[in-house]
């Protein structure tokens, strides 16, 4: 890797879970469309052929309209020749398959358990969780011993256990997590200023704000555009749509199982004083089970969207025809940037741009009553070779309850995790608050859930 | 107040809420006890006949058999009277009548929220607190302007939030909070110690034990007795009881409205791994609803008691009627010594003893993973003007999420009690474990609970 | 105050200590340098004549070449005139006059001991802090009584006590300090690029650190251009320079009294591996008496200089002069930008502009081993509406113990001014590393210097 | 190890230096009188000989006038077999030789610092530190891998490097220091009783005391004898003495090399508030070497003694000779009980009393503002399988900034010794306070020290 006149040559990122469909096409298109950074991609993944048709891809991308630089895409066989040198590791990993996922999301339901995602808490992200801690300890093993001094910036659900199973286990490890929730509701609050003020054309960067929490379950606590301070906006922008949400205009990537229309967001904004910073189907399962999942009447009551793990394979199926399609010439690349700030992120780090913006991160004081070193979420500021957190404060006396307590879990379900000591995620699982079963209801939907998804799970003691 | 030959003499007790039919009564018979204390005792309280009445009993106490000293009562007028001078301040009263009582208590049952006492935690211990923490405002307002080095025990419920309000609001008070509910779990262990041991004869002081958590809601993380661990004995009680409960045989005072069987400790105990100290019927209302408050039902399953404010009322009046008679020489004064350490406490401050026992305090370290300055129960190290909480280390893992949570809210009541403001105080509310409500349930239950009891809040924003 | 357009107008700025002669006119140049930002100016000062000419000149600068707005300037009688409805309030004043600075830095010297500034730390600094402190503890007052809402940025030593006497007085008030001595260093980063790399034309802001400690003894722990590493530079760099110091053209605002040529710098980078940045004369003033400050001799071969009181005068009068030629018309204003960042934080809170740069504020956690509120330098985000520092991890554990120290001193000075406690303010007097003397020597060079300074310590307690 | 009938037996108790010639025979001393603990000590020393010697020494204690039990007393070739099954570890090793101590103590003398002990802090402190770290990283790892639950008593100095050093190596370790210095200062609490209010007869362990800092650099916040107040006590006795000292008979025990009168305590005292809790040789050795220490006039102004290691070695080859005639049969062993506490220490590990008294652990509280896991010095509650610090609160503002920069620099040689980095050590050495010199004298110090002691730090990259 190497500075020279205004750019950075020779960059070698390693792309763990690089047979990606989705995440790893956006971050292709990102990447090409910056001129002055180049270099190679190496492609892992469990599924080699996958790798190997995003290499094609990603080769394609070089010469399709609008591309800026040049990277070459290499599939790699191990994980670690992808690593080998590496400056960055991406990491977006599938713990498991659609079959997991299914008993994840749909298993709880049987007991009257309603998740819209299912990935992040909640009975599905406890036993997603179980699945990717030691994948996650495994790829934080390899970094230690292969490019220690890479910078590792991870997109996995659930991502605070992830990010934290990586510090726990190699502790210097210079890695983030990546997440573009919050953005949504910086676009909340430019619709708001459009809506209430009349003010049109802000860019979502222009919104600044200051956020904590952890992910999917973040708050804003200032927000403002140039001098003006958004609160009083947003306060009267969710009064005047608290009861019907807000009803959007249908975009080609509108889908149903998807969709929410903010009135959970001004439901916790008109109780606490401070804005919810995730989509509705987000921040609903960090919530009393009976709030806004407590049967599927209420979540259409909500108007928000549980996401069936059938239409998950569904799109997964039509992407895997598209890549086909694309490796053989059939369709061609098109450039679609992301809003994702990974690119972006990778840019500052190597010296070219500044920017502060929402990371996953160690605690290390940016949050003031979360436990040192629980993973956060905050604004942080990147620069050249640097990821600071920025001092965010403490979360408001009337969310911190709620936050403490997911952040507590967070840290149980680690260690049950890198334990591998599944009575240790139950004690997590049977105080979740979408969780209200007796102890032995709960204990039962426990075991059926380890049971289902056992094969990713050999290495527990069960 | 003097100290000469060993004795102390010209000791002044304030004591609060001193037309008390019970905690007082007990009081008296510990004191006259003590052959190396003596003073006077000034009783203030709302109901001043009270007072006097127990101005009477007081130096009647005086002459009963086995006296070992002398104590004055004195009822007085003015709180001002009461504390002028003071080097001590007891504080035990009623917030409200049985009538506020009985809304705490019983209206929740309307919405499917029982409560087994109702005094601490869940909707009655929080509508309870918006009662007390004005109270004890005033009472720690005039201590500071009036005797601010006097020594303050406080036994009235909810403790933490008591303790929590003096400390805010004169931050130099020299307060705890006194308890025994631990002493039953030390009980407990001698119960295990004869059982599984055989070892007989052993006393409570000699249960030696880590306890931390917040009062009612405490864990104790050691126990043993001489050079014997009882974490191993304890498992065994508890799995050879866990189905029945323990069964003894029924005393004099038992009553099957505050009666429990220990199931609810041992089922904590078996999932956690550390001991649940304190009373089954306090332990439930701290955890989700779902686990031992669901139901009627599932109450007598698990072995205990919920305490109709029906009961409290007749005691209440059978305790009057008491007085009466006492007052008028119908009956006699029978020193009876609780199992309260208030007295112990009172000598080894005076440092006629030392000793080690739990107490509520502001966390300065003792608790190392609860917020600084959040009231928590430990042992503390008393001796001669000095009540030091012992370093009782971190809360394990898996019971921190729930402490942390119950911790959390108890501080925003407190804020919420000092402010005025009902509405903070709802935000605990709706977040109560015990509270399983949409939130408009839960809203439409918190304000019929206020309305019933607002006569007690009308300096609250209502 | 209002935004329009991409323009703030209307901005009502307070100067406090505004008959400056030179921190004056340089914000006025550098405020009718931006276009987009206008208002008014009301500066206060003890001396009314200095800020009617301030007036005078500062409406001179809106008609200077190169003027871009127009700032209306009002001299006022009374700092209420001045604070009333501000939203800004810059504070740049002298704490006495110059006889009182003669004794602060000059009494030391018939005991043995040499400072280099006098005004930060040592005798002077501490015995400068006990005038300014009952000033901030009295304009901090005027604040929270006046413009709650105001931001306040302070340029006067010493500038930790300062900022820290106002958040003790007025825990809301939105105050930091600023200072350009860690400036002074990355131009030495720059210097080292150019000639160890050959890298030319490269700008300050584009120097990326991560920066430490308290004000004038701050730390680098991590420096880069672009993607490179500067420390292997750096090090180079005063390895090649150690032993002649750096040595420059001189320029036309040189003077040997402010000199110095990095050398103490550079030996302070080569014991503790880390930069130490601050201008040399401030970092010797930190350190063990011994180690550059023990005689005049000592100081000339670490080549830096003691600045006499005599210079400081004499610029002082010459200063005069040419305020006195300005108003008369007989010289003309020009617009000569400063080096300082004050006018870009002032834009950035009003959300025209982000960037990342040094402040002192209190420590919310930025400094993960310094006490808690506890005023401290590091990098802060600043953008609309907000200043939040960036974490920047702990103290290296070799400069702990120094930094520590100073810390631990400035806070008892401050508990000192705001008690007008002497006493405590010899003990940290008696404590400070340039002063090796007896407890009985040290006592008498603190007598006298009070003495000498009495007309400005009438408050305390002599 | 068995409880039965109010005994403990089979204790098994490994000692570490157990050739020792005073520590040992104390003990010896202290265990034989107590009728309910027996068991066997395992003693181990790299000088087998004199392990042997004490062999034959302590079983001559069991048929001593006064013995109340029997411990057989076993020499040991190998640590191992010494720890093997160990309940106990008592550590008191003299790390080096008396050369090595002659070059810690006197070869500073040559620049001017004089040091009254040489132990602890300052240079020969420092150098003394890395010959132990080594050994104690040694002994904490035999411990982890043999013993792990055994208790472990520490009497090496400097205490508190010694205990981090175990923890550093293994956390999980159950050490702590023990040490009689604060009971020295009990004893002038119970002299100042006696002087001022006449009050006799008072034992060491009435004096209750608020203890906290670090090892030999201890203060007193509160001292209470029953409800008497000590502090204005104390103060009326300073003053009294404070020009001449407290001036006693001489018992048989007097040795000049070793006596002080109390002034340097006293001087703190009337500086500070707060009782400095430990000899005056050792508290001058952690001041500012001008205010103690500068010179032999002026320690003989201050009315204490600098100890020449020539003096130790007299007394070492006497205490030589009385072992080989004790072993020998020439003379009889004198139970003579210490004061130590290291016996009711282990006693109430077992669980058969309780107290309080101070210890050195690693922080987890019990000093609010001293770095978490730094060793420092508070008291402790003993009772049975546990020592838990009691919180201590806050170091006094004034005395913080002389006891953080100790405590931070003991950190600094702790790292040093475990990374074997002589350049480290070097940079607290620079830092002492006792060393008033520059940089380039105190270079060639320590290199000239670290030469002189080079056959104990081999293990150093030299």
């Amino acid at each position: 890797m190497k500075y020279c006149d205004g750019k950075v040559e020779n960059i070698k990122i390693a792309y763990i879970g690089g047979g990606s469909r989705q995440w790893a096409w956006g971050f292709m298109s990102d990447l090409i469309l910056k001129d002055d950074i180049s270099g190679d991609v190496y492609l892992y993944d469990t599924d080699y052929a996958a790798a190997k048709r995003n290499e094609c891809i990603g080769n394609l991308a070089n010469t399709a309209e609008g591309a800026k630089t040049v990277w070459n895409y290499h599939a790699v066989e191990t994980i670690d020749e992808a690593l080998c040198g590496a400056d960055f590791v991406i990491i977006s990993i599938l713990p498991g398959t659609m079959d997991e996922m299914e008993s994840d999301v749909h298993t709880p339901e049987k007991y009257g358990i309603y998740q819209s995602v299912g990935d992040t808490t909640g009975p599905g992200g406890i036993i997603r969780a179980l699945r990717t801690i030691p994948m996650y300890e495994e790829i934080a093993l390899k970094i230690r011993d292969i490019c220690p001094n890479a910078w590792v910036i991870s997109y996995t659900n659930p991502m605070t256990v992830c990010i934290r199973t990586m510090y726990r286990v190699f502790p210097q490890i210079k890695a983030f997590g990546c997440c573009h929730e919050v953005f949504g509701t910086q676009k909340v609050l430019i619709e708001a200023m459009e809506d209430i003020l009349g003010i049109k054309g802000v860019k979502r960067e222009e919104i600044k704000i200051n956020v904590l929490g952890v992910n999917h379950f973040t708050w804003i606590t200032d927000a403002r555009y140039k001098n003006i301070d958004l609160f009083p906006v947003y306060r009267e922008f969710a009064l005047k749509y608290k009861e019907t949400g807000v009803i959007r205009p249908k975009t080609a990537n509108w889908n149903k199982y998807m969709s929410f229309l903010e009135k959970v967001k001004f439901d916790l904004f008109l109780r606490y004083g401070v804005i919810a910073a995730a989509g509705d189907r987000h921040l609903a399962e960090f919530c009393p089970g009976d709030w806004y999942l407590k049967s599927r009447e209420q979540v259409e009551d909500w108007c928000f969207a549980l996401t069936p793990v059938s239409y998950r394979r569904e799109t997964y199926a039509q992407r895997d025809e598209k890549a086909k399609r694309l490796c053989a010439g059939e369709e061609k690349f098109v450039i679609e940037p992301t809003e994702e700030d990974g690119v972006k992120q990778l840019r500052a780090i190597l010296g070219l741009e500044d920017f502060v913006t929402n990371v996953n991160m160690p605690n290390k004081g940016q949050i003031s009553d979360l436990p040192y070193d629980a993973v956060v979420e905050t604004n942080a500021s990147f620069c050249s070779g640097s990821v600071r957190p920025v001092c965010a404060g403490a979360l408001p006396m009337n969310v911190r309850s709620l936050v403490a307590g997911v952040s507590a879990r967070q840290e149980m379900v680690v260690e049950a995790g890198l334990l591998r000591d599944p009575d240790l995620a139950y004690q997590a699982f049977v105080s979740d608050p979408l969780v209200r079963l007796t102890p032995d209801e709960s204990k039962k939907l426990f075991d059926e859930m380890i049971n289902n998804t056992k094969n990713y799970l050999k290495m527990y003691k069960i």
